[in-house]
């Protein structure tokens, strides 16, 4: 079977069983999380209290952390979560939002690294080069333009994320322009998106989401991964592409975004993804 | 008069009188809330600091506690709303989202219902069944399917609303393919929605936030309730009809559910209500 | 140059620099300020731990300080990075929502006055009033009626303010049917905007986080603030003007006025502005 054959059958799995995903996340961008995860077949959850979240994640078929906006409370329940997750086995998809920016932000996500077991980690390459001890510019939220991942440093990147993914011993999605997955071993490159996705905020959050609804019905973290981010890349360009000229705006674009998430068929991942192999 | 145009009545009261509907509620919806709120007639304000909450609910008319998100610094917070809202008369709406999924929603139910005269108790059946004792089988905070209310059972979930309506002494709404209210003595059936509700997230809390500018009007409870849920139905499936063929996405539903509560009349409720005696 | 010109020019620097805008605001809102953010072509960060605050606005181009729904905890946040901000010589633009509804949001409100330098205090007639200490009326977070400024009172609501200007040392912005912007010294009346403006929730906060946009490019406040209100306007105008015949609702307008923002231009606010000397 190809691999795009492997995703497309990843997405019918999810609105088959309709896996449950917990979310630890930011303020922000929570509600286009949840209604995201819907539109893909899941069914999401978001609760933060430190005294319901290892009963709610128990019921989990994934856990998402998020560090977009982190305080105190919230780090120690996505501690506590992320610990009784691994426990039971539940896949945890960790996204380092603005990792680099502050530096409580990065002691926190060292944190998470250090003491729960990462089953996915993604974030854009000026986190993940953080992550990796490398010296990002998190420039707030977003990646820096010096760090950005293009055609021409794609392998570099690819040999930073294998690096990486060695190292944490856990699946590594770098997003960007090309986004780059691997764990350690194989990997694949997807060339799906559309510069639209960064005029709104939350891509990067949704797409982590997407990921952990993957995550849910399947223990092919690597596969899981590149459907959830193939996912939100042929929904990207399709919104796009249903934008009527002279009005291509970022509030049509984020309604339409949602709507191609939602119609997404696994026909569309086989036909429309560009997929290749690391 | 008939009671669509009692429903009716209490739409152009909304919109004249503009209540304040003060919330106590989740971040994954608010947003979604104070629209919907607003789309009606109706005035919201969120607010849960503790040293505030008192102030701010004494100048409302209505008092919505949800408890989505719920942590301990906000439940502290809704239990000091509460009691102020009770010593001075204004109705308490409590939608007691996701309980029956943890313990600890499960016990801070019990302990608003407890502490606080709540004048409508709004949730789906799952939810509902949990409060009543019943043991719903609550999958994060949707209703599970065995729970689900339909035309084949719907005299039974309108017994156990009843019962439970003489036991806490206030209104009761079930929310479902069927919507259940009654106040213990009388009660109505309501047929309108859409499936297309349930591909959003935040539609039971919008719900909930419409019931609370409808009592914000009255004390009819019971008619405001009604009104509540018909006026989200009947927008619902107006929302459905407007999306165009190939374009059925929940982006796209999302935006016109707002548009059509906002254009909602009372004559719609009259020509399209779907309400029906228990 | 005229004054028009100057806000067009204004509008270029910030799609060229790409400021970043430090937000410590409410959940409520805070999706659709990130969102206008990026619209009108900055870069906003949303961060309220106390532990990364001041890391966080060392980096940034303004910060934004939204009372919307303010806690203790939030609120040590805001008075850390405000200083912090005022060290280091970046504006704060303070958006004191709902001051007057609530004792506690009333002294938050002077305390954070009286501790932070604020480069730009935007607010409704009722939250100025109160501040002022005039007494404003706000109910919940929305003005007064009977404190609206109209062409009627213009002149006197333009003292009111230029009086408050001279006292707080900052500039002043009162949003409204006609919006009165001033240092003390010079002002502006604008009168772009559209009544659908106050049917959806958070264009308060949306018109203060462009208020931040502008006022990370420039220092002349007085400029920034009345190019954030007035592309606001005008951006209200254009997306009522885009509803289609028998969809004039809050939901599409709401998209659109994200739209109309990302797709303003410099010649826009020179054509469409309706910006008069006090």
């Amino acid at each position: 079977m190809s691999i795009k054959q492997e995703l497309s059958n990843l997405l019918y799995g999810v609105r088959e069983k309709r896996p449950l995903v917990h979310h630890i996340t930011n303020y922000v961008t929570v509600n286009d999380c949840a209604n995201i995860v819907l539109a893909i077949g899941a069914s999401p959850v978001m609760a933060d209290e430190i005294h319901e979240v290892e009963d709610m994640v128990s019921i989990a078929n994934a856990l998402v952390l998020n560090l977009g906006t982190l305080n105190e409370r919230t780090v120690k329940s996505m501690l506590v979560a992320g610990k009784k997750a691994n426990e039971l086995g539940i896949p945890v998809i960790f996204d380092p939002v603005g990792v680099g920016a502050t530096t409580y932000r990065t002691e926190i996500a060292s944190k998470i690294i250090d003491e729960v077991e990462i089953s996915v980690l993604s974030g854009n390459i000026s986190e993940i080069k953080t992550i990796a001890g490398l010296g990002g510019t998190t420039k707030g939220v977003d990646a820096s333009l010096e760090d950005m991942a293009g055609l021409e440093n794609v392998e570099k990147v690819g040999k930073m994320a294998r690096d990486l993914s060695s190292k944490l011993n856990c699946t590594i999605a770098i997003t960007g322009a090309v986004d780059v997955i691997t764990d350690g071993d194989k990997g694949f490159y997807v060339c799906n998106g559309h510069e639209m996705l960064s005029t709104i905020t939350g891509t990067g959050c949704m797409c982590t989401s997407l990921i952990g609804s993957f995550c849910g019905v399947t223990d092919d973290y690597l596969n899981a991964t590149t459907a959830g981010i193939m996912s939100m890349g042929i929904a990207g360009e399709r919104a796009y592409g249903s934008l009527r000229q002279g009005n291509i705006g970022s509030g049509s674009f984020r309604a339409k975004l949602l709507d191609m998430v939602f119609m997404l068929t696994g026909g569309d991942l086989a036909k429309e993804g560009k997929v290749y192999e690391m």
